[in-house]
């Protein structure tokens, strides 16, 4: 779906929406925080997001990997800018050429400026947005979306606020679907600039860029560098607390939503923000001005959707990779079409190898390290593993090589009783209470939208010793609601289920549809999963240890003689699956 | 799969099956009383049925269309008899093409007698079983399983019964799977005939024929015409009761439970039955010997599954035609593949038209058009003719042209709202009570095995008068769980629903599987139906009037005037789709 169809489609449920803006960060370090953000931004649902280009294609190859990523990993809705001052024929018809490929929908064409300092110039083969605009429309037909920027307060090099918004027309004539406008602080620029654009006809949607103020120096700094107008009142607020870095960001926050707040009062569809990739003053004012959802209510799948072509009829996955939804993505990319409604029947899983994981992979980089050690320690026994688990279960360690996410909202229903495991022994890493006919809105649980009834069987997914697992299949077979599926590193496997055995494990009833099972448990990707969850022991975890050290022997010892064991309780009516370990006696 | 498979997929499970015999019967009359037999009858699930073969193919047509038709609308394993005296190779070859087309896939080889009385005798092709088997598997390969006869007391015209059993292991080796044994009364010559098998290396499964007695002239006769031993007990059982029939069947009945517990106890793997085409001695028996399981339990859908090729996969059904499944069989025959695991999606249903249907309607039947006008009178109001949707309801009509079969025991849950229904002129023609989680195993609403859920979303179908519909319509406003779809005889459609929704109305959700969704509401699938659900108002009840008479005039208007309705109730943990009706005011 292009970017405009997005944007009517808000306007025909009379909702404003919100997108944001980031840039290509320079380190891998930056780059690695910036995927962080992402993550958890996509959780607000923006409208969309974009990314920038810089001169002459300076950053091709990493605005080009974050969008791609973005819409991949982050079920993000991508613009990817393109600027043509400096790039040569080549250059635009491959970045294209990658965004097309990359299932990008929509490009903000930009002529840019010229390339700064020691990067050199090519000559242009393009010299202005207009021309661009053409070449993509003539080059690649529908394939694209395009936005336009629009001057507020005119651009820089315009001879009048006139022939700035006649040009804007002919942009938009040239085939632009919206225009996003340069950010400004005057409110009074902006309306004149409407009327000015009303007066030449343009029509299509118009979206306000607004800055929030993050800190005195960069606001200082950035209203320098392009010029734009500051209200006097800005000033006045800001003169007397521009030291104190929380007071500037606090007035940020509240300065923006009150912006906001005008702009859509004079119509904006949407609020476009640059957030110079930072995340708390954006949410803040989202938040302020209560335009955040909940998002679980209105998510479509209990996991997020992923934005690539092809990708759209998914609608199941295995449980195993719920903690780690963008390694699925990953090793499944390569797959010409997705289990659409069932996972079984003639469906035989081949998943790919991790490389293209890469950039989630941080083990090499010495600050992730560093905080891997801090976060799991050194332990010297199999109880000190123990306690590193039950800690990220109480939210006292937010990452394990299992988990890329914290604990979920749902777990809190469960979160004691797994605690108690990791204490006994079970060392956890993927789990679901069971749910009995939960209204579809429930703010832990719900998914799918509203009127509809969400189930799960409760599930429980852990490392365990042979000693304990042998103890679990002697009470498994006196509780026929139980299926267990256990597996070592080694490839030794127990199972109550054959081969073929497909279970869902969360499914949804909803109004006027069929039945939707987006989670199941089935043997043979658990299989394949086992292998990655085997590995991550040693590449994750021991490979922060020296060779032969004590804590490495103890990772090693593990990772060859536990097993990965699967429990699914059946009857999600009556069972309790706790009552499976011997932990729980009497319960 | 071959009835030899099924055969040890009982042997495997250590249950006795049991099968029936039935012959062509020679009037069109027999042959409805026949089908309606058939189709009562497989709902005892018998391991297989099979179809006798008139000498020298007198019975050819009727003897392939009852196999066909019993594999496809009764859901039936059928095996077909084929005999060879008196037959041509190219009437050999024909009966075994079409039997292949059919998906016939076992045969039972039999020489046969000569063809008596004026049907001439032709040539015989081949002229022994022995042959005849051995020219199947030349000219047919693996296509079919193969069955032939053994006879406890030796074949008449056998030199001895040691020659007759070295005959059969001949017949064995020319490639049989089993061997089901002529009638007989005197269990020590069955003893003896295994004895004897067992002497000469038959190792096949023998499966024992048995007759119940009905009556004393016919098992006379019989015995007279195949000159089978009695036993003196029996014959002093029935001399003193032999003219009292009530006595006699009574007999029939003990003695045979007897056999066969005896004919179990001496290892036959199952019992087949010459049924004479009658059924309530057979069902008796097996009732006495306790081998009728509760079908529902152990029914793998809620619907019965059509034993032609092709539609094993298919798993989900419209459930418009749910009470006239053989319509739906017949219009959906020519599809090459079935919707599986959803009906929504891509699936676009063309339905074929009734033409195949013929066998099932019988409104020219004089016999059944006098039996209708019975049934129904001859309605001179709306309220007579709701009436009679009542007195369906109630059981004291059984046969409605919307309803092939009697009310369902399920709807027992819901028999007196639907009387209240019917007699506020909700004409209802389908219907399922709503269902939260029932074990998979309850009696009336239970299928798919053991250890799972039963759900039903509440269903009503039913003609209406449009100022009854718009009433509802203005109460489904205030009522966002329902769904409602009606449509006139002309196309005049109100839905709350769009064209592409599917609702599944009935799921499952059993141990170590996917969800199973049988059972959906289609808008598509809905204005096809409707178009059989109209044309039913005027060929199968108008039909019973003459032109231009009150009750000709009455049902005209009723078809031109009233609609179709279907409605759901989506909230099927707490809703109350009858709270929709005015009628059901202050429930």
């Amino acid at each position: 779906m292009r970017i405009l169809d997005r944007i009517n489609g808000y306007k025909k449920i009379g909702k404003p929406f919100f997108s944001f803006e980031y840039f290509p960060p320079k380190t891998e370090s930056g780059l690695h925080n910036l995927y962080s953000r992402l993550d958890r931004m996509a959780g607000l649902e923006p409208c969309f997001i974009d990314i920038t280009w810089g001169a002459g294609g300076s950053t091709a190859e990493t605005s080009l990997t974050l969008s791609k990523d973005a819409q991949t990993y982050f079920g993000l809705n991508v613009m990817m800018h393109l600027t043509c001052i400096g790039m040569s024929e080549e250059k635009l018809r491959s970045a294209l050429d990658q965004a097309r490929d990359s299932g990008i929908r929509d490009i903000m064409a930009l002529r840019g400026d010229s390339p700064r300092g020691d990067r050199g110039t090519e000559p242009s083969f393009i010299e202005s947005s207009i021309d661009l605009i053409r070449w993509i429309k003539k080059n690649y037909g529908n394939t694209f979306g395009i936005a336009v920027g629009g001057y507020p307060e005119g651009h820089p090099e315009a001879k009048s606020k006139d022939d700035c918004v006649s040009f804007l027309k002919k942009k938009v004539d040239a085939g632009a679907d919206f225009v996003v406008t340069q950010l400004f602080f005057d409110l009074e620029e902006y309306r004149l600039f409407l009327a000015r654009c009303a007066k030449v006809g343009i029509t299509c949607p118009i979206i306000p860029g607004i800055l929030p103020i993050i800190s005195f120096d960069r606001f200082q700094k950035f209203t320098e560098f392009t010029g734009i107008k500051v209200p006097p009142a800005i000033h006045a607020a800001l003169d007397p607390i521009r030291t104190d870095d929380e007071k500037v960001r606090n007035y940020g926050v509240e300065l923006c939503s009150t912006m906001c707040k005008e702009l859509l009062s004079l119509g904006a569809p949407g609020l476009h923000f640059y957030t110079l990739n930072l995340e708390s003053s954006v949410t803040e004012t989202l938040q302020k001005m209560d335009l955040l959802d909940d998002c679980r209510t209105r998510r479509s799948m209990p996991w997020r959707a992923s934005k690539v072509d092809g990708r759209k009829d998914e609608d199941v996955r295995p449980i195993f990779w719920s903690n780690r939804p963008k390694s699925y993505l990953a090793r499944t990319m390569t797959w010409d079409d997705f289990p659409n409604g069932r996972w079984g029947s003639s469906f035989s899983p081949t998943f790919g190898s991790l490389n293209d994981y890469y950039i989630f992979r941080r083990g090499h980089d010495p600050a992730v390290r560093e905080n891997r050690l801090k976060l799991w320690g050194s332990p010297k026994s199999e109880k000190e593993v123990a306690d590193a688990f039950a800690n990220f279960c109480l939210g006292k360690i937010n990452f394990l090589p299992w988990c890329e996410m914290p604990v979920q909202i749902e777990t809190s229903r469960i979160v004691s009783d797994l605690v108690t495991l990791n204490q006994n022994g079970y060392l956890t890493i993927n789990s679901q209470p069971q749910v009995n006919a939960a209204p579809s809105d429930s703010p832990d649980v719900g998914w799918g939208g509203p009127g509809g009834f969400i189930y799960q069987k409760a599930y429980v997914e852990f490392f365990t010793s042979k000693e304990n697992l042998l103890a679990l299949l002697e009470r498994v077979k006196e509780t026929p609601s139980i299926s267990i599926h256990a597996i070592s590193a080694a490839g030794d496997s127990h199972s109550t289920l054959d081969d073929q055995a497909v279970s869902a494990v969360t499914w949804g009833v909803f109004p006027g549809r069929e039945i939707i099972q987006p989670t199941v448990v089935d043997s043979k990707s658990f299989k394949i999963w086992k292998d990655e969850a085997f590995d991550l022991w040693l590449d994750e975890w021991r490979a922060l240890y020296a060779k032969d050290s004590e804590s490495w022997n103890l990772i090693s010892r593990i990772h060859g003689d536990y097993f990965l064991v699967n429990v699914v309780e059946n009857d999600f009516v009556n069972g309790d699956i706790y009552k499976l370990f011997p932990c729980f006696k009497g319960r």
